[in-house]
């Protein structure tokens, strides 16, 4: 194994899934696990299902304790990024599971995080057009947050090929909680979760707004605009995005589904299923898998595109680990061969 | 208590909340409860939830079974209610939980449930504007379907009030597993729903769609058309419906919440939640109420309504009880003064 | 509605539900709502799901707010009743839902909750043999814990009648996570509890235990011992304890589920299923019902008894109203007519 | 790779997971797979979280279709097993995830399963005492069921150590729905299952009490006698045993976690957890690891264990691939370096 790697924010849940990809990736092994106020502890304490690595104990986030690896991963709240990256040297590899330096437009940043911007880091996603080839070789990789990942995974391939309208996409998704984070907030109780839904920043308030419309906008080579409403789930696990939008003159169920099987066919994670199945979020937890369907409704002149993914994995983790495959020059799926744990 | 009922489809989801409900109600006694393949066994084996009916015996669902009650609910499949209502006696209360009498035009009838149109009857939602006055006294009910139901809740006042366009609606909604019924289907077997979303009826197909235009098309004045795509949520109850639709020039959410404050303030079981709050499907369970949100996302240029319902309360029996209370000439919400079961 | 009645810790749980149960209450109307750190906001805000009472405001829980009412009920943590009760006078009826005054024996008091004993009051379980006589009329009433209601009410006859013996009882309890109440812990974190089951207290530690075997202590006439393992479940409210003991030379089923017939066919809240027909937790959710089923292992010698409550109903609020009830001499059974929430 | 693996029932859970384990195995591809209502379907119809297998298309479950493999992996209804072995050649590794072959007395075999007897495999459980050896280089395998195999990981140092008495042990065990299959029976319909308890074949009945006692008197080297009861938890995966047993003089906590040490150091798969560390079925999700606590409670004199596995995978399909392993003379741990996917 020829990397090494340090993982940040590794009591959290981005960082556990990072930890437990790693664990299993034939090229990197985990040299450095840290946190903060539960530094000092083994990990077994706080990720008991991370057997292998129960007995490494966590040091605490320190640019001095991440420094010296091959990788850094970065699983802590937006805004410590920038800082420790600039003390980390330029050969190594920062890919960062917060936000800071995904989006391009500091308007956009300020209004929704109300800091100033530090810049933007090629982003991760592979699969947009693009970006792959911005991957290969990267020192700072920004990595996409779940809901972008698993909407415009959704929908880039209907706006690359010109196919539906930017000026009226409306998206509705719905996560399971650990994309909350472990912070202890009434409403993420279990008693308060199960059996039930909820919607929140609902109206346009939700951070990944922009992050979206900057990649659709990428794929349709024009400014995109979107309603995103997001939704909390009765599950752990997953996020289905039903993401709309208008559909252009002459497409057809049978011309989105060409566009969609031309622009993931080679790819070994996200996957556009047979006519007649649907995304269902059970097929894809545990893995960095993603599948899509589409529809057209005639009737209301809309392409109706539903996508569903991991957003600890493919969303998060698995994002990050694919794009370090990238940048160290390693194959794409390495660590990422596990398939989704169903039933 | 003065009148008599039976029920039918005793043994199902749709029956058995009819049941939990007469079961208290202070005017209403069940004198019969029918069955098709579960005839002859005794409640408490088919709903065993309902301990003080448990002894009451099914008996075979024929208009003979069914005749000389005051009342007569029918939680059957589609396709029975206009034979059946038609051997029943024109003073008997027919309330059919069923589609069959929903639509008021034919050719919707037949796309969606490929037969012949069998006729409309008073359309059981008296919070729709104009719906209440045609339900005191009527002899013949049309239940609406628990998607309409909350979707038109949602979005009525928005229309009514002229505050949002017609023609480019976007629903999304996610329901709970009872909605499918007691169905063996391989897709809602524990083990498939628990911990996962899918959606189904996506690009339009859903036969909840005619019926959610046909009742905004009431409520506007003008025709509505609408995409609804509906999702299977992991909770055995609710429906938690985002409702979007284009506002007109001048709408804020000031203005939306003005027009739903007037539209619902009087109303024993819709609430506009305060401003802030917002309807999580966990409120309402096993109660008749709706809880109601609105914004306005001025970027997407388009009001956002979330509703929350039970969809086997307010969605199927509670409407139906609210409804046989007003045909009956009874207190609206007599029987239905249930609070949600939370946590 | 004749007596007035004030409800503290009426921001958790425990409180909601007996203000849940209260609002429906024929005799009882609700005066006063207390709490301690959300004083001062509306019952709206933290009890979303009680809409008829959304606008009553929380004050602070002081003897001051709480004294002259005919009834108060006291959802607080242990150690603050005494005190409490202390200042309310002699007629007012006392209702507390914590520990304190549930243990006779001041040594089980001190090595289970480390703090001196304050007295004991009576136990509010009337189905056990001979409580109904002490709280009819009682001015101070100790609300049993959801395990014990569970667990005594599925022993007590077998007990009674000395079809089992009492060196050997062995329990096991799943609950749901109300349980253990609002507080904020990372291990009641939905994320954390959905989709998987974990012990706790295991040994001999959780607090019921001395509780359970004084019940069973009295309803066996000679000390009961018990094995006590509760287990954390995903599902907000219910529990399923399994109870076993050792067979008394002659028990069969037949014997024992004559002598469970015989104690509980008079009471409307305590049944014994028919032969074949196992509890579940989802038939009694929201109401006051519990259900019990019994077995006998002959080769291992044992009686197996499966009973199934509402841990936030029967097991605490519901309980509470039923003793409230007798202490008022109203109907044990007013107010708490309600059926189990299925499915 | 060098083996070939035909997998029949591959449309089932069992079969399932068997090919999710067997999709990354360093040394065997899945050269077929079998089913019966089933055959002519491509996999990815039945097993969409396949991915990577997606256009492997099912046969027919014939003895022709499953000759000429190295290893045949039997996930079908016990009754099938013997006779299909006896067509496949002596040099194939067969094995069975049935029940067929796990027993050594025809009387128990009779009894529960009212079958004649078709003799008696090497039992898959290689961490019981003296199993490992006689799977070595075995070509026929049992494999256990999912409760025998986490009651027996968790009580056989108990006994092994003759610390606890074999006369009177009392297990409750609660299990993920998966473990009853994909078979369409009411009450595995997920608004049944999801937020509820129920128990099953209580009072002796379940057909893995003898294969717990079987396993447990291997390990006591005396007859051991057991009470099971097994329940139904809302949630996919998972088994939670509790497992008590009356402790021998001289049995403490320290003595018991001494044998549990001593007895699962050197095993990759089976782990005692550190002191004050409880299993929870979500820490071992999706791998092959069982998770171990114990505690003496010295009031009632028994030893508590509790245990943790996914039904699935150690329960099922992994024990089936790890008996593989050591049937082929592979690293044990080969194909099953998965960690738990939480939360």
């Amino acid at each position: 194994m020829s990397y090494s790697a340090a993982v940040s924010g590794a009591s959290g849940y981005a960082g556990g899934e990072v930890l437990r990809l790693l664990a299993n990736h034939p090229e990197v092994h985990i040299r450095t696990v840290t946190a903060h106020s539960n530094a000092g502890q083994r990990l077994g304490e706080l990720q008991p299902h991370l057997h292998t690595l129960a007995d490494q104990v966590l040091v605490e986030t320190t640019p001095e304790n991440l420094a010296g690896h091959d990788v850094v991963f970065l699983a802590l709240p937006h805004g410590a990024s920038a800082e420790i990256a600039a003390q980390l040297g330029e050969d190594t590899v920062v890919i960062d599971a917060a936000a800071d330096h995904r989006l391009e437009n500091p308007a956009d940043w300020e209004k929704f995080y109300g800091s100033a911007h530090q810049g933007t880091w090629p982003y991760g996603l592979p699969e947009l057009p693009g970006q792959r080839a911005k991957l290969a070789g990267a020192r700072r990789i920004a990595v996409p947050g779940c809901y972008p990942t698993t909407v415009l995974l959704g929908l880039a391939p209907a706006f690359a090929s010109g196919q539906v309208l930017p000026d009226d996409v409306v998206i509705v998704a719905a996560t399971g909680t650990s994309g909350a984070g472990k912070s202890l907030k009434p409403h993420l109780l279990g008693s308060e979760v199960m059996g039930g839904m909820s919607p929140y920043g609902v109206g346009g308030g939700h951070r990944h707004t922009p992050e979206i419309e900057q990649g659709l906008t990428w794929a349709a080579g024009e400014p995109v605009q979107v309603s995103f409403t997001p939704t909390l789930a009765p599950m752990s696990r997953g996020i289905l995005a039903t993401s709309t939008a208008k559909i252009a003159p002459g497409t057809t169920v049978d011309s989105l589904r060409e566009a969609y099987a031309a622009h993931y066919d080679a790819e070994p994670f996200v996957h556009l299923l047979p006519e007649g199945q649907w995304p269902a979020t059970k097929q894809v937890v545990g893995s960095n898998h993603v599948t899509i369907q589409v529809a057209v409704d005639e009737h209301a002149g809309r392409a109706v595109v539903v996508s569903a993914s991991d957003n600890l994995t493919k969303g998060t983790a698995g994002g990050a680990v694919q794009s370090m495959n990238l940048a160290l020059g390693l194959p794409e799926t390495a660590g990422l061969n596990l398939l989704g744990v169903a039933p």
